[in-house]
């Protein structure tokens, strides 16, 4: 029979898919023989039996809980329902991978009126018992019920009102206890039923209450974002209760082993005296940095020091751990591998590689690839930082920097960002309703809360740029205004700029400068380099890409796709006349005025990136993309063209397509025009000409795109070689050339080993691969595709994210037929999947030879390449 | 080394691909000890050679002419550029399939000023020798030199004129002379050269310009119609010249073996005395039926009809003969397997069965499918026939019934065909340049020419109903009328009936009929049926679709596309409600006046195809197709609505797609909108309820379209198991039901595993799956596809004739993943190339189980699948 329930000696770290990680880690540390309060673990199975059985608690499973119930009760000599030495407990959510805050947690369960009463008569217990009773009762009603918490806060506001009391400290032992009895009828009025008294019946109501919360609509989102399976469950935690807030003896903190915004092996953390665990995450009181508890409770620090070191050296990683201090005993409540910014992930990464703790293939591991944006986005100048108007000073929680236009909530800032704003979302305090506008928003700015705050850890893991607990500001929410203590005061819509590195917040936009690589960075780079086997080339156009490309480690260019060269507005015009052209001599004189300009940027191109090649996608797109659309655009070129506006919409109106992806595009230009493919060759080859002349290497490469049969390849490749042979022989010059296509439709793929024959390489372009497979139109699929996620029919968006089953089973069949005909085929990939982490590790396992990515993904592609090199050769 | 040159006793008829048709026939005909006139072929690898050398005649081949010439003179004991005994030959084109009158032929060559000179010292002979020479002039100055024969006539019409002569027979000897003496001068004046007087340069030239005849442009229409490959070539054959034109004891003609209108068996055909071949042929003027040479020339006669039927049983087919008749003595010219109507075809192989000539199989395997089409096609009615005005009668040289406006050019019927007119061709007599013209008009009438002319053998050959040599009627070029012996005058765009069954021509449009199955065609089309393994359905939407498609022998209806039931006017309104519906309610409320409609066509459907299946596909198409594009069609639309126009505006803008065709349609509409298919589900359902009740077998198949990942067809299904469970279960009634999809997406074929765990069947639809596996927008393409053909990068177009290599390959992997995972799974096809004959062959070989196609394709299915079955088996 399957076990469904695991007591924390039963299991280790390494039973995180059954366990949670959560779970997994109490039970590592309960074998550790470190201070763990007792309890057990709900597997991840069991939830997802509860889905499969249709949201029903199953008898086997309910049967264990029971079971486990009792051993617990052994191993801790105390009893559920004892009205004297009651067995109190947490039920806690753990997933796989963490998602904090995102699920739902029940504390001190086990209580009932009859327990309260009974411990009561101990004055000294009979505040801190209500206290707790009222907590249940209402975490009860909105975790277990779903009925929101309002009712019972409201009442708790009037309480103080009437009673002038003015926070919850200032309530005495009675006031809890009338808080308690009008919480039960509160209760018994919005859930309609009394509370339940029974601890079994409480516990497996919150046991469920937590599985159903694994799809609660903020877990969903999470899990999108970070593209954790939905199928996965979550475990359930039962846990004796601990208690930090019994007096000037106990307390609460959590703590880093390392820091987690720069990476310095250094404790790092913050604790509360007289304070539970959820007052410090929640950001309500502002919490003492843990140096100071050396000083207050230095026995305490030294035993839990010591144990963090412990733990850094059994798990191998900077650990993020939760302890509490139950009147002068240390409890830890939680360890994991802790979230941390970028910089500092590279820097613990690299440093773990030096103290011997870890290899380089592990430090290369532990980076998640898409982290290393951050570290390659802007900061603002020495300059403008110099000259800055600082308004306010805040905890430096998220490195980075970002300007925009402050707004109040989340949906403000999603609505600004979705008009193509750039958005600061300022908040008291973050809370987990907020993570979509986190997202959306350039950088995030609270007045709470410490560096563990929601809002900072949140902010990290996303790489936004964030500073927290800024006492210097005063928020008022109802004028949606922050105000300084200069008395500078700002409303929704204006522009503030936050420096994540220093904490500073800055009057307007500051000027910002890209990042570099260097430093640890550098060195972690350098090793990921020489661990991957896949070359990685950038998508550039303008000798600003390919420079900015160099930099980051680009090793040529990819692709080129030419038609991009033309929108410039002193471009355009020659273009437009060249689509309009009525004949073969009207659309060469266009084209001839067109030449020069092409011929520039490739010099450009081909200088910046020798010795590389550089891959040059000839013509593409519908030409009518390029027609203008406004009456006043028409009439103007009309007037430029010497035709009527009516002559000149007659030729629009003949270029229109009903399904323009799948018209006169690509290849299929160049057959109903040659000489366009003359001209994009003759530019090309007296650039690479010019530049070969300079004594610079050259490698061109020419793409010709959209090709579904070798006789397309085959003639164009044609008109490109004598065009080329031409000129090289008037010039008495040799360029290497070679000349290759994109594998961008399925018929290409089906036929690749006749295409060849003609083509000396391959390039996957996945877009389009992707449309043509799926039969999803990328501009129009967004209307539908919601339903599918909705529905879950689908988990991902296969135009971010490559689909392995359908396009990548196209891409190797083209690999293998390509490889057939010419074995030494090179063979890359320039769709936007070049530059995602999971579709490059696929890439090198299929046995790609290059990913082609935009020029700020080039250390992303870099790393995620070494990882791809690293597992794949694992598997083998 | 290659032979590139072959006697006709070195070859035989099973040569064809090498010395093309006419080339292996002589050669056959010269050993079966049949009077052919000595001669050689010149290979089609020789015309290919010649292509491949860039229009060089190679010097191997050159010499081997030259050496065969020297044999012909030995096998005649005549020598070429001999004073009295000179060796003069034909040369004309032969390529593998008959091409009749496409290529260029060249007579009398040999001739030279000093034979003919020395020659018509016999005054017998000179007027014949100077008139055989003057057309060599002509002609060589044409067909070798590029030269109109323009000058040469306009020359002899003024030379007729001057010496008061009204035709070329009232020419004499003198005449000749003088003629051909002025016809040098011309040609020197437009060739810029002396014409040849050496006999073996005049031979090679005319080689050299028949092979260069094979890419003249009517050629090249005349294969891409039948679907001839490009790189086939032509042969050559030169052949010692007879002539029919010596006087009253000589003559030519042409015969078939049977009728080849009729089918009926008894020698058919026509001949001229005193004439060339090409007198006949070109319907100059107009022949003698074959019986009368049997009074003329009895012996002949005799001699001929053995020959004929020697031919046809050591061909075992029917033959079309071209016989010679010098000074009493018979040669045969050429005989092939004659072009015959399809009703002739079918009695002719029906007849040869009985006969004990041939087996059923090779019956069936003579009838090209496509020639079915004319026999399904409409006949007039006895009662309009019985009441229609005839205003002429002429050859019945084509059956069947044409009605529409009279052109009277080639280049006016194509125009009027292509403004979607019903044009009938009315020519004098038509030649090679017709042959566009005719393939776009609905019937050809000619005033002059036999029932072998060229219009006559051109319209048997297309199906084309045609009326020739109709004096009744003139024909005045000038003002383009027609006018019959009663005045009756009719001009350009006047409409006119044309009966190619008895020849008669009727003023208007007669009343037409549909064809049925019936006789020799019934009994040769069980013979199909019992040979063929391929189930054929219908695609049929309405009860006259399936009613037409039963009686052409349809097993069900393979698809039916419910979106066609909406485009009435009485049902396009809620249709549009339904797309306009901005919620939920709104748009199950036009369902559900929709709901009526469909169960209504479901149930006629169901009824009339019964006991077969009926798959009905559920809405598949781009919802906007069905929006009122016009300003007024809006307002009428929004005033039903009850919504301003601005509204609805919106609203259509909203569904408008980039790309529609990879848009939200098919499943996506159902999975986005789940109440359409619960709407179709039910109106299924409860019509097959209602038909099962009345004791009629129901076999409802639903098939969800664009299905491109298993997920979304289990979604779907799950929305019709459910609707259709809960209606059978409320009405206490099973019906049979199965539910499939289309795979029409090349990412359906590659995870065709996975979703036949939820799929019963699979119909490609292969008209979409074309569309993405070349990326080819069907709407579009056109534009581009005609420099695809002319460039000769694509040979025919693969929305008619399926893409094998590519399309194709997508079937076999789908076919393979859905067999593996569900082996009884049921696959057919329902795009258009499931009527395509040579695309059902690909289908018979690769297992499919059956194809679908229009009414009017099921006979011509029905006899491919059963060519395909015994050709397929023959392979195996």
């Amino acid at each position: 029979m399957e076990k469904y329930v695991y007591l924390f000696s039963e299991g280790n770290k390494d039973m995180r898919e059954l366990l949670g990680g959560k779970g997994a880690n109490l039970a590592e540390m309960t074998h550790m023989g470190l201070p763990v309060p007792k309890g057990f673990t709900i597997t991840t199975e069991a939830c997802q039996k509860y889905y499969d059985d249709n949201l029903q608690l199953s008898k086997n499973v309910e049967t264990e809980i029971v079971e486990k119930i009792t051993e617990l009760e052994n191993l801790t000599n105390k009893k559920f329902g004892d009205l004297n030495n009651p067995l109190l407990v947490s039920v806690r959510s753990g997933s796989r991978a963490s998602m904090p805050g995102m699920m739902d947690t029940i504390l001190n369960l086990g209580l009932t009126t009859e327990i309260a009463e009974n411990l009561a008569k101990n004055p000294h217990n009979k505040r801190f018992i209500y206290d707790s009773y009222r907590r249940l009762i209402m975490m009860f009603a909105d975790v277990v019920k779903g009925h929101s918490k309002d009712k019972f806060e409201r009442y708790l506001d009037q309480y103080k009102l009437t009673h002038q009391k003015k926070i919850d400290l200032d309530l005495n032992a009675e006031d809890m206890v009338n808080i308690t009895n009008d919480f039960k009828k509160i209760y018994q009025e919005v859930v309609q039923e009394k509370f339940p008294e029974n601890p079994h019946t409480q516990i497996l109501e919150a046991v469920k209450a937590v599985f159903k919360s694994w799809n609660n609509e903020r877990a969903i989102y999470y899990r999108k974002l970070n593209n954790i399976p939905n199928d996965w469950g979550t475990a359930v935690n039962v846990q004796e209760m601990v208690y930090g807030n019994l007096g000037q003896n106990s307390g609460t903190g959590v703590a880093f082993t390392r820091n987690p915004a720069t990476g310095e092996k250094k404790l790092y953390g913050e604790y509360l005296i007289n304070a539970q665990g959820e007052d410090v995450v929640a950001g309500v009181r502002t919490p003492e940095p843990i140096e100071k508890l050396a000083k207050e409770m230095p026995e305490i620090y030294q035993q839990f020091e010591k144990i963090a070191q412990n733990l850094e050296t059994h798990y191998r990683d900077m650990q993020d751990m939760e302890f509490t201090i139950e009147n002068g005993k240390l409890y830890i409540l939680q360890t994991r591998n802790g979230k941390r910014t970028s910089a500092s992930a590279i820097k613990i990464a690299v440093d773990l590689v030096k103290e011997g703790l870890i290899s380089k293939e592990e430090a290369i591991l532990r980076i998640n690839p898409d982290q290393l944006e951050s570290l390659l986005h802007k900061n603002f100048t020495e300059e403008s930082l110099k000259n800055g108007k600082i308004i306010g000073h805040g905890l430096a929680a998220s490195p980075g920097a970002a300007s925009g236009k402050i707004y109040f909530n989340a949906s403000d800032v999603i609505k600004a960002a979705q008009n193509g704003e750039e958005a600061i979302l300022v908040r008291l305090e973050t809370s987990p309703e907020d993570i979509e506008g986190m997202n959306y928003a350039k950088g995030v700015l609270t007045i709470r809360g410490g560096m563990t705050s929601h809002a900072a850890v949140v902010a990290r893991g996303m790489g936004r740029c964030c500073i927290c607990g800024c006492n210097d500001l005063t928020l008022e929410e109802k004028t949606k205004t922050i105000t300084n203590k200069e008395g500078i005061t700002l409303k929704e819509g204006d522009i503030i700029s936050l420096n994540g590195s220093t904490g500073n917040i800055y009057l307007g936009e500051l000027e910002s400068t890209e990042a570099s690589i260097s430093g640890d960075f550098q060195e972690f780079m350098n090793w990921v380099d020489e661990k991957r086997r896949l070359r990685i080339r950038a998508n550039a156009e303008t000798q600003k890409d390919i420079i900015t490309a160099r930099k980051l480690g680009a090793e040529g260019i990819g692709i080129c796709r030419t038609e991009h060269m033309f929108f410039e507005p002193n471009r355009i015009f020659n273009f437009r006349k060249m689509i309009i052209a009525e004949d073969k001599e009207q659309r060469k004189e266009a084209l001839n005025a067109i030449l020069p300009y092409q011929k520039k940027d490739f010099e450009e191109l081909l200088k910046e990136a020798s010795p590389y090649p550089v891959v040059i996608r000839y013509l593409d797109p519908p030409l009518h993309e390029f027609l203008p659309k406004e009456d006043s655009e028409i009439e103007q070129l009309a007037k430029n063209l010497n035709i009527t506006v009516q002559d000149l919409k007659i030729r629009i109106n003949d270029l229109k397509e009903l399904n323009p992806m799948m018209g006169h595009r690509g290849c299929r230009l160049a057959i109903t025009y040659p000489e366009i493919a003359q001209m994009q060759t003759k530019a090309l080859i007296e650039a690479a000409i010019n530049v070969q002349k300079r004594g610079i290497e050259v490698k061109p490469e020419i793409m010709i795109p959209l090709v579904g049969d070798a006789e397309e390849l085959k003639f164009v490749k044609n008109i490109v070689v004598e065009t080329a042979e031409k000129i090289m022989q008037e010039q008495n010059i040799k360029i290497p050339l070679i000349i290759g296509t994109m594998i961008e439709l399925p018929r290409a793929v089906l036929v690749a080993d006749e295409i060849a024959q003609y083509a000396e390489f391959f390039s996957f372009g996945t877009n389009d691969l992707t449309q043509m497979t799926y039969g999803f139109s990328r501009d129009d699929s967004g209307k539908f595709l919601k339903s599918y996620y909705d529905q879950k029919i689908f988990a991902k968006d296969p135009f971010i994210e490559l689909d392995e089953k359908g396009v990548g089973e196209l891409l190797k069949i083209a690999l293998a037929k390509g490889k057939k005909v010419r074995p030494n085929i090179e063979i890359g990939i320039c769709g936007e999947h070049g530059g995602n982490p999971t579709s490059i590790r696929f890439c090198d396992k299929i046995g790609l030879d290059y990913v082609s990515c935009s020029p700020y993904r080039i250390p992303i592609a870099r790393l995620a390449a070494a990882q791809a090199t690293i597992i794949n050769n694992k598997k083998l």
